[in-house]
Order: C-alpha cells, then structure tokens, then sequence
C-alpha cells in the first residue's frame, strides 16, 4: 500500500487484473486474477475490491479486457457494449464506475485504428491519474490542518480505495508527515468493518497511531475534546455539494456540527456527478440483512429479527465545511462552488 | 421473558441464584447458578447478567446468599461486608448496584432477629419492585407516544436487563400492545451487540415487529422520517438529569435533537442517584480493547492496532425530552425536576 511496500490494491499483469482480496484482509493477504469483465464485475459487486475510486480503476481495466477478448469479432462492439453495462451495474452508487465505463465508450465510439491497445491504455492513464490525484488532493487537505491534533476517520478510503494512497486516508497520510496528525481515530465502520480491517491495517503498516472506536463512541469523543477534525472520503457528490458515504457518514456530519469539529471530505474530481442534481437523486445501494445478522457466517441475531442494511448514507452540503479535491479545495461547498472547481 | 414463557433473567431457587447467561444468547439458552457472593460478583464483571435494574436485583441475592452463608459465625459481620464490597466494585457505572447493596447495608445496621431471612426477604422486594416499576413506566411512558409510529431504541434495555418487563422496553411493549407503535428499529449496538442478540430476541418472542440497524444508520433513518422517538434506558442519571447509558446513546440524543425527533429515558427512581451532582460525576467503564478488536474469539483487526472503549457515555439534560420513572413522568428534566420527583 505505501510505498516500498509490495502490496496493490490492483494491478494489470500478464493479461490479468490482480486484485487483493479486501474480503479477508487483514487476516489473509492474497490476490484474486481476474481474465475477463464479468470475472471483473462480480469482484466489485462481492467487495473483492471496494472503495469509489478503486472500483472505478478496477471497472477500466475489466472494460480493457473485454475489448481485448473481442476486437476482431464482427459483434465485438455489441459483446464490449454488454460488458460495460454489466460492469457498470455492479454497483450503484460510487459514480467513478459510471464515470470510468462512460470514458472508456466516449474512446470507443472514437474507432481507434487499436481498440484493444486505446482501451488498455486508457485504463492505466485511469489508475496513474487516480493515483496522482490522491497525492495532489492529500497535501492540499493537509495544508488545512493546524495541529498537531487528533483526527477521525470512517470506513476506509485509503490506498485500499483507490488507486494508492488514499483520499482520506491520502490527506492522513500526508498530514502526519508534515506533524499536522499525531493520532487517528477510526470508526469500526459496521456492517463490513472496514475502518477494523482495513484502515487501522493501512495506518499500522504505515507507521501512524491508531485507536478503533465503535461507531457509536465516536460523538462522546467529539464531546470529550479528542476530534478536530472528521476526515471521510466519497462515493458520488452531487452537483450541489451533497456528499454520498458510506452509512455512518452523516451521523457523523451531524455531531460534528454539533460539537464545531471540522468536516472535511476528500474525494477526486471523478467522484462528482455534475448530471446528478441532488442528494435525493442518489442511488443508495441496500445490501444483504445478512451483513448485519450474522458474523462470520453465524448467525448471532435474533431468528426472525430482519435488518434494514443501507450501506451508504448522504450528508448535505450545508453540513460539508470543506471538500479537498486535487483540482482545488472548495470551503462551504454549494452548486456554484462545484460548477466553479469543474470548469477549473 | 414475558408473560407465559419460562425464561427468566434471574430466579432465586433452592438456595442459588439462577442466572440466564446472557453472553451466549440468542443461540444458546442456559442457566448458571450461582451459590455465592463471589460467583454473583464475577458474573455481573463478566456480564452473564447485565443491565443496571438487572445486576441491581442480582447483587441483592448475592448479598442474601452472603448473609445466609456467613450469619452465626463470630465474624460473620466482617465477612458479609467483605462480600458487599465485592458485590459494590463488580461494574462502575450503574448505580442500582451501589443502591441495592446501600439498601441491604442499612438493613443489617438495624440488627434484625434473623439476619438471613430479612436479607433474602429485601432481595426478593427489590425483585419484585422492579418487576412493578417497569410496568408502571412502561405505561407511563407509552401513553407519551402518538401512534401508530417507529421507535428507535439502543442496547438492550428490556426484560433481560431488569427482573421483569423492562423499562425502555417496557414502555414499548406497553405501547406496541395500545397500537401505539408499528415496529421498531433496534441499534445492533456494538460492541456487545445487544440489540442485535437480545433486544432483538425479545421483541421477536413477543411478536413485536423489529428491525435491526447498524449504529451509524440511526441518523440516517431519522433523516427518512422513519422514527417519531429515541426510546433508552438508562444505567444512571444525575441529580441534574444527565443520563449514564450506552456507548452510543449520546449520538442518538445529538442526532434527535438535530431532526425534532423525540428523546426519551425510561428507567426506575433506583436508577437516579442523587448523590451524583452531574454527568462529569459519573464513573464510565473502559472494557477490553478485545470486544473491538476480535469477534467471537477470533482478532479481525489490523494487529497493532489498539481501541478505546468506553461503554457508556453520558447525554446531558438538555438533550432529553422526557424522563419516564414509575414515580411519574419529567419533561425537560432538571437538578429541580429532579429533585421534586424523588421528594414525591
């Protein structure tokens, strides 16, 4: 994950996309090769690969080998066509899906003399760009932080949720090198313990004190002094500055608010959909109510007990006091602000 | 649990006290028993029985089995008190412990004829008291709420953590069975996940619709309008009207107050402790690092990683619409409030 580790969260070699397994990390640390985009689309769907900006690196290399395994076909746009619908169903609300799917056909119906070469090329400029992004993004969310203080997290958008290096954990990571961070609070994150698994994994290979929480301590540490600032990622932004997360965002966004601790949510440009007018106009992805019944595939709840399992949640503008992109960073984001940084 | 089924939290029986070991429900149902103090003492640490009126109640028949054991012997005095102390330190924070083992402490001082019958006859009226409080709160407290509505409520405050009933449950089995609420919306609770093990198991047992949610999905349920009240127990409450409850409860009662939704505390006078001036007054256990960092044995956690765990927290007066005792009702409660109710 960080440098001079040899650990990605992807990468193309050989033919094949490599994703490292998020499923069982941080027990287990293997790879999962992936051949073609349906292999590809149902890594993302079953969480192989999480994390909005990775699952849209991992949807570009997927489309790269569908065009691949069919250029020379005489249906071959029509087979690619189907693909990339398939990819781009494989979850709903992280935008950089749609929006990396929605690049790679804007180069198709270019008709490059090597679609299978254009393709996978626009794949790795994806992933390099992803990456660049989150160092760009990283020091410009660090440069805001007078510290030296303590931060919380949630979820993981880390170098696991993106390309390397991370959106929030990108602007962590860059923030306790310059002694601006001397301690990260992390949110457990359930259902899928992302913040247990996979956060506090990134943070203690990386040298950087962490302390888990439960979710639910996270306000009476907001009260006790021991947050200045709340530092997220995001799965889409809407045009107007609303901010799709992973649930347990808002909660945050809320006592935040409450308390005066600062709510920052870092996020590359890719991860705002100008076509999305709203929050409302989000889709908010219900997963199983077996992420919330059982652990470990036993059953601990109640039979007969049900869930409501939303796995995203979306905090509005108004409660957003910065959004750090690696175009720029927007104080008090609304719709002119957004519309202001992509036309930058 | 309720009326017609043979589960109880607690029974005093052929000399032992019968615990439900509730650290292995809902999968399995069993009884420990348990023929001394020191036994009562380690099974309220080790949380076997848990919830303030319920290890209140437990600790009284451990003080009866104390007395019982020791009385007639020359130094019977000394060994009883080394018991109660025992009793006294088993958890910090709820108060009904300090309350019962105060309440039997005084009865031995007035030196009664047969030491062991008077104790074992307080236990069983501290039992039964309780059982009757949280019927009178609970009706109280239902007649609050305007239905047909969605409560929220947080860990388990039901018959598992009383003798009987329950108090946050209490109140909404009272109310479920006027059709005053539809179904309710239970906090998993991390980390010890009561509500997905027990408040779940309960409600399901009565036929009381349920719904399990992550912690951090309250907020955003609240923000769907899909709850009308927060509904809490409560381990301790202040002279000032702060309530000790549930890591947890102090989000809940932030984020009611940010979406109008209603905040209520039931539990029994025993509960408030007058002696206690405020919140900051109040002792907040730190448990092990271990019920975040590993589920069911087995470490999900990044290693290297430490937690903090506290396992309450304490929401201010201010943040309460309504406090529900079986003296009666205090809205808005306040160190005169307060201090009126317990003078009633």
């Amino acid at each position: 994950m960080s440098a001079g580790t040899r650990v990605h969260t992807l990468r193309f070699d050989a033919g094949r996309l490599h994703l490292l397994d998020q499923r069982v990390l941080p027990g287990v640390v293997r790879e999962i090769a992936l051949a073609d985009a349906a292999g590809v689309a149902g890594a993302i769907r079953d969480m192989v690969v999480r994390g909005a900006p990775a699952i849209g690196v991992a949807a570009a290399y997927g489309a790269a080998l569908s065009v691949a395994a069919h250029t020379g076909q005489p249906d071959w746009r029509a087979r690619v066509a189907g693909d990339l619908a398939l990819l781009e169903a494989a979850r709903p609300t992280a935008v950089n899906l749609a929006w990396a799917i929605a690049r790679m056909r804007a180069l198709l119906a270019q008709d490059p003399a090597d679609p299978a070469a254009a393709a996978r090329a626009l794949a790795v400029r994806i992933h390099e760009d992803d990456v660049a992004a989150n160092r760009r993004l990283g020091d410009l969310g660090a440069a805001l932080i007078e510290g030296p203080c303590q931060v919380l997290t949630h979820c993981n958008a880390g170098a696991l949720a993106t390309a390397g290096y991370g959106t929030a954990l990108g602007v962590i990571r860059s923030a306790f090198a310059q002694g601006r961070i001397e301690r990260v609070l992390a949110d457990e994150t359930r259902p899928w313990l992302q913040g247990a698994r996979l956060t506090a994994w990134e943070l203690v290979r990386d040298g950087i004190p962490v302390s888990l929480i439960a979710d639910g301590a996270a306000s009476w540490a907001m009260r006790q002094g021991l947050v200045a600032w709340v530092i997220v990622g995001a799965d889409r932004v809407a045009a107007n500055g609303d901010v799709a997360n992973k649930i347990g965002t808002y909660a945050l966004a809320v006592s935040a608010r409450f308390h005066g601790v600062r709510f920052m949510v870092a996020a590359p440009v890719s991860t705002i959909d100008p076509a999305c007018r709203d929050g409302d106009a989000i889709p908010i992805e219900q997963r199983s109510q077996d992420e919330l019944l059982s652990l470990a595939g036993v059953r601990h709840a109640a039979e007969g007990a049900s869930a409501w399992n939303p796995v995203f949640d979306v905090t509005p503008a108004a409660l957003v006091d910065v959004l750090v992109t690696e175009k720029g960073v927007v104080e008090r984001p609304d719709r002119e602000a957004i519309a202001r940084l992509l036309a930058s």
